[in-house]
């Protein structure tokens, strides 16, 4: 089976007629979907397939005479809305097609292997980015994740009991996170790196430092024809004002990355002022201590262009990630078993990211010709989704023969 | 009844428990309630209730001996999102209470009176603003009315049939417009004109000329996280400046409102640079010829603005009301019967300033001490609210005794 072949059987799933391209939010019917969708496919492959306490699903599969953490695979299923149909997705398929690669070599493994599905990587939901890897790892608490709210006000404690998660029992869970030797992430490229170099996969180097915030402007709702110029305390446009500035404060500053995507006026009627504008602010840069000076300068942009309407503004940190260099030792055996790929940088967050704070991670990056993704026009040819799959049971399988008694990862490999 | 009694019952309908006020968009299940509750004190009245193919809500009374075109008074029962309890509804519940007082000098009455319930007013569902009255005066035509779409991406055509309606049948109603003599409306001031003069209710000399126009800016989508700041086509930044640009122009243009109080990004992730953004200017001024030339020069701010982001921008215009002066006659009969009473002009559109297109009418307004409208902060004292009804009975009485030979209205009046 191709990985095109795999992901044509999901593309009406969640597909977004007006917006374009695919919106799969997390712990929706959608996502139930397509989450059934790999549990039939894994299922097929004779996988022992477990959801754990934080909706993540995982399909082990443990040859004769494999023991130890295993080597796991895998991305996430979810969507940004309207955004493309690999992001996600591509990692999946790549896995399932990677495993029916690696059965072949059975007798060879040292180690069990596994594939990972993780739930609202994207954050699109309750804004809060690779929210199950967090939750398994620790790095976010329990009781801050179950307070969380969707778009509809609807708590993730109550949209996670009714996926059939018990609220009580998510968060860190360091039994889960013993049974993972070293876990890898295909993923298709959010640039032009690959194109540029003309190649069809990559291995990972690092991942920008990225945090989101977001600000409320408050001002004074009133009647858009009564109400004088001079007399208005506008929140739109004190919010303009410092979309436009955060925007000149990046593009001023090397390497940085700032993205206002999201505004939500209040009430949002054509003939009224609006009394109150949120906004959400997505910010990255390699160095963390730049990336805290951006915050701090932002804030006080805020404060004084809200200010300067007559207007009041909050800025609430909804995640920080700090840069992340994939393990060293784990790359270096990549490369063993892909001598031709190159190393990319990345700016997107991942679950390989967040996992990288307790586990040895990587990732394989694929050629993406548009160079564009959180999109309808994100693309992967098909020539290079299979040759992303075929690396992916390269290192895949070159990792699960590494014997018993040699180290996975560890500087000493690089 | 007081006017304050009437409008508690129907404080519950439609209240929005996340943006406050009241959220009551025409045609929905809410405005049925509302409708409802009108119809029912119609009825205990006595009076009439037809509705006509364009949804308006007629109560008629014809005392015996009385003939010729109504006097008829009215409002709406829809609001903005989030809106104040009086914009619409205080209109209604005076012309009820006035008509009790009204019904003591049946005798006197030379001509028949009725009240008119106006739908989707605010325009709130559908983008334009007096619906009903600009169907039945022929102000809009009916295949553009029918083909209007809610933010839900329904037609109008299909809601109005699911209300009830006709779609065939909706659109200028010459033989409904030749019953109505002369329309009066009364309604809460969105200003603080009467706070200023110390004055519960004022007469109304003229309706600010004002339109409505979509901007829809064209971009590219991407990843927050990857696309360099360089690389960028973000629609929201050209909205942005756009935005303080219309801003910047209505302030430096004496007496001239503009506002941008609704925005939607496409599509609206936070870690994705939109690849589309619509957002509505409101823009008012007491000149025609002033308005066009704001317009003009809106366009091209517009165009200049995308065009600086690598962005593609229309603008589409959704209504255009010139100013309107009510009758003269028809005030100078108000001006006898409240002598008290000042004259103020409004920034405000109305049922009533769309049909002075095709019959004789006037406004009442009632002082509002917070001077803001489309807000929960709008707000009407109760002895206010009584003044009003008062006021509006002395005028519907005196209208409605103007023997059947003089006329009711016209230049010769003033």
């Amino acid at each position: 089976m191709t990985v095109a072949t795999m992901l044509s059987e999901i593309e009406t799933i969640g597909a977004d007629r007006s917006r374009g391209g695919h919106s799969r939010p997390g712990y929706s019917r959608v996502d139930r979907e397509l989450r059934e969708w790999f549990v039939a496919h894994a299922q097929r492959r004779g996988l022992d397939v477990q959801r754990d306490r934080n909706g993540i699903v995982w399909a082990w599969w443990r040859p004769a005479g494999a023991t130890g953490p295993a080597i796991v695979t895998g991305s996430h299923l979810d969507s940004v809305p309207g955004g493309g149909a690999y992001d996600g997705p591509l990692g999946v398929a790549s896995a399932l097609v990677a495993f029916d690669e690696l059965r072949a070599e059975e007798s060879a493994l040292e180690r069990p292997v596994a594939i990972g599905v993780f739930p609202e990587e994207e954050g699109s939901r309750f804004g809060v980015a690779c929210l199950g890897s967090r939750l398994l790892s620790g790095a976010i608490a329990r009781d801050r994740a179950l307070a969380l709210r969707d778009g509809e006000g609807d708590s993730f404690a109550d949209v996670a009991r009714r996926d059939g998660l018990d609220p009580e029992l998510v968060g860190r869970d360091d039994a889960q996170l013993s049974q993972i030797g070293a876990f890898v992430e295909l993923h298709v490229e959010q640039g032009r790196g690959l194109v540029d170099l003309d190649r069809p996969v990559a291995i990972a180097s690092s991942i920008l430092g990225h945090g989101r915030w977001r600000v409320v402007v408050q001002g004074q709702g009133n009647h858009a024809g009564t109400t004088l110029m001079g007399d208005r305390r506008d929140p739109l446009v004190a919010a303009a004002a410092m979309i436009l500035a955060i925007r000149d404060l990046a593009r001023a500053t090397p390497d940085a990355r700032a993205t206002v995507g999201r505004i939500e006026p209040t009430p949002g009627g054509t003939n009224v002022i609006a009394s109150a504008v949120s906004f959400w602010i997505d910010l990255r840069h390699p160095d963390d201590l730049v990336t805290a000076e951006l915050v701090a300068r932002t804030r006080d942009l805020v404060a004084s262009l809200a200010a300067a309407e007559g207007c009041r503004a909050t800025m609430h940190e909804e995640s920080l990630s700090p840069t992340v260099d994939f393990d060293g030792g784990l790359r270096a055996r990549l490369r063993s078993a892909l001598p031709t790929a190159p190393e990319l940088g990345t700016g997107a967050g991942h679950d390989a990211g967040v996992l990288a704070a307790r586990i040895p991670t990587a990732m394989l990056f694929v050629r993406n010709p548009t160079g564009v993704s959180h999109s309808p026009d994100e693309l992967v040819e098909d020539a290079d989704a299979e040759a992303g799959a075929a690396a992916l049971a390269r290192v895949w399988g070159a990792l699960a023969r590494v014997p018993r008694s040699a180290p996975i990862t560890g500087a000493d490999l690089e």
